[in-house]
């Protein structure tokens, strides 16, 4: 039991309300735990020390939108779709076919690849997505596979209908002996709610489904055009609504009534060049945002949420702190936890040292990875 | 004397017109200098092998416009620059106070710590400016710091008028005394053509004092408006006109049918929200375009040419194969060296061996650090 000292910290972001921002700080660390925050002149001693070098210390990312377990890449797909070509969720099915015809191994050791690029990025909790297999035997591995990287597995059997299915038998399936059997793996169920993929009855069908066996929910909306489903998902309290770059009034002010958060995906509409949702407007109107990289093999192949928020300043109306907030805190809030995503006495000691003196460099420094180091079990 | 045979490389952009790329591909390394290149079935043996084990090989990049002279930052201005306030020309004035106050040991460690960042991003080469000294004594001492990081050195005194001086008489001594002065340690001249810069005739006496002193010319021009500076770079024979955001077809014409280098800078657009330039355009024209960083501490504070292509694709009209050329051949040329940007017998072994298959990752996984491997002393 031996506690570490994190002392040079020239810029400590907290995300706490009170103090969310603390120069010349210092953390105690102790048995993965962090058991003091404050002033590098009041801090306590300990059996080691770390010594930070005025650089900027900051939360761990939680990313709660990614799909990290398939195989075969679409570089092509996303060089024809920079070159005119329209984005449509049609390309899934590609990678369901290279994600099928994909070992356990394979799809295990490309998940772990994709894990600690993310770590190298300042990512520590990660949230993974099945929903490349799309029959109940691949989905099964998926979860599994997602289960070896991360305890925030979300069960996606809901991403398209798979070709050669009746959809009606395959929203069956789905709703019933496929989350069976996927359930016991899985923390939360997801539907991918748009035009080409579910509508918003299939939706609410497979999500109250998945809730009444115990799954949280979590649904994508809004992503390519307006959508009932930003209020079903308030009404169902899902943890998070994901995508929203179309929001009505009606929208956003069920967003603010609701324990529902908005998690933002810049890099898909950075990959697919469609319109930037409006992070201003909804945190004018006091919703929790979050910002999650997507990553996928189709519109968003990033792990970068220094990327993500750089994107979310430049294009979104956020601040570079409000950015960093819904990269940590943001993200912590559409997972539920209160244990990652903030420093404070209790929380998970999930540290990202940046070369940096300041927050503001993941924005002004855009593309240069700025992570120095990461501490944490994540 | 030991040879280095290259080996599993998955794919090779060579920049070469007749293969620009190959597959399965093999480099020879002899003496910092590319000694053989072809499919590696047909590759001789060598002493000393690496195995590349699948990866995308690409000619080092070659950053044409840098600004690496300095001390101090401006993420505050940056960050009221982000919630609305516009970008113009007068805060180098305070990157000039903080590196007048800086001492030369601190503005070469700086300078080396960007230039070890942005070689971890895969530059091989880097053009760097003088410009925040401003004064004969701390324009010396930038252009003497400069030589210290890279022999392409760029004497950029007319980068603003500094305060507190008389305008006629500033450029009197940048055409004058400070030119002889900075010239043995600088291979050219830049002026900052632009409103709350330098006029069009200011620039052009200044740029023919520095072309009879034996300096190569570039050019600062239309980054902010239109301006007859890009056909006076290519009357003048400037290796690079550099931004070229507003080009009328005048200008088109004259950069196709001269020797200029058409060098844009998307990571100022990204940070000054200024409109992106239109590479499309100039390379329809069958203009020579390079992609550079601009790295400075107002406008763009990226060493990452990575990001700089991820944002040509995107918002630019490259593609992908476009882009990497652009950042490798198109600097080379924009430096007038043939001994970079390429993979043929002869050049410099300057290579990067990316954590991806092909070169299309570059702009697919937008801000994911892809680079692997630098070789060569660059």
């Amino acid at each position: 039991m031996t506690a570490t000292l994190l002392t040079g910290i020239g810029e400590l972001v907290t995300n706490e309300v009170e103090r969310p921002i603390v120069r010349d700080a210092a953390v105690v660390i102790d048995e993965g735990r962090i058991a003091w925050v404050g002033e590098s002149a009041a801090a306590p001693d300990a059996d080691d020390r770390i010594d930070a070098e005025g650089r900027a210390v900051i939360p761990g990312f939680v990313d709660a939108h990614t799909h990290l377990v398939f195989a075969g890449d679409r570089g092509d797909e996303f060089e024809a779709r920079m070159a005119g070509r329209p984005y449509t969720a049609g390309g899934i099915r590609r990678t369901v076919a290279a994600t099928r015809a994909a070992t356990d191994d394979e799809l295990l050791a490309h998940g772990r690849r994709l894990v600690a690029e993310a770590r190298r990025q300042g990512t520590t909790t990660i949230e993974v997505k099945s929903g490349y297999g799309l029959s109940l035997e691949d989905e099964l591995r998926s979860v599994r596979v997602a289960r070896e990287l991360t305890p925030e597995v979300t069960f996606l059997g809901a991403h398209v209908v798979p070709e050669g299915v009746d959809r009606a038998s395959y929203v069956d399936l789905v709703a019933g002996e496929m989350l069976e059997a996927c359930a016991p793996y899985a923390r939360w169920i997801d539907v991918f709610c748009e035009t080409g993929a579910f509508t918003l009855d299939e939706a609410e069908r497979i999500l109250r489904a998945g809730a009444a066996r115990g799954l949280g929910v979590r649904l994508h909306a809004a992503q390519l055009g307006p959508s009932e489903a930003v209020r079903l998902a308030v009404a169902l309290d899902a943890a998070s609504v994901d995508h929203c770059t179309f929001l009505s009034d009606d929208d956003v002010d069920a967003l603010a009534g609701g324990g529902t958060v908005a998690t933002l995906l810049p890099g898909a509409e950075f990959s697919t060049r469609q319109p930037w949702p409006d992070a201003r407007r909804l945190l004018d109107a006091g919703v929790t945002v979050a910002l999650a990289s997507d990553c996928n093999p189709g519109s968003s192949y990033t792990t970068s949420l220094p990327f993500c928020i750089a994107l979310a300043v430049r294009e979104m109306g956020m601040t570079p702190l409000e950015a960093v907030h819904a990269a940590t805190a943001g993200g912590a809030a559409a997972l539920r936890r209160d244990d990652v995503g903030r420093v404070a006495v209790g929380a998970c000691a999930d540290l990202v040292l940046l070369d940096a003196p300041s927050h503001v460099h993941l924005a002004y420094r855009p593309g240069v990875p700025l992570v120095h180091r990461v501490l944490g079990s994540g």
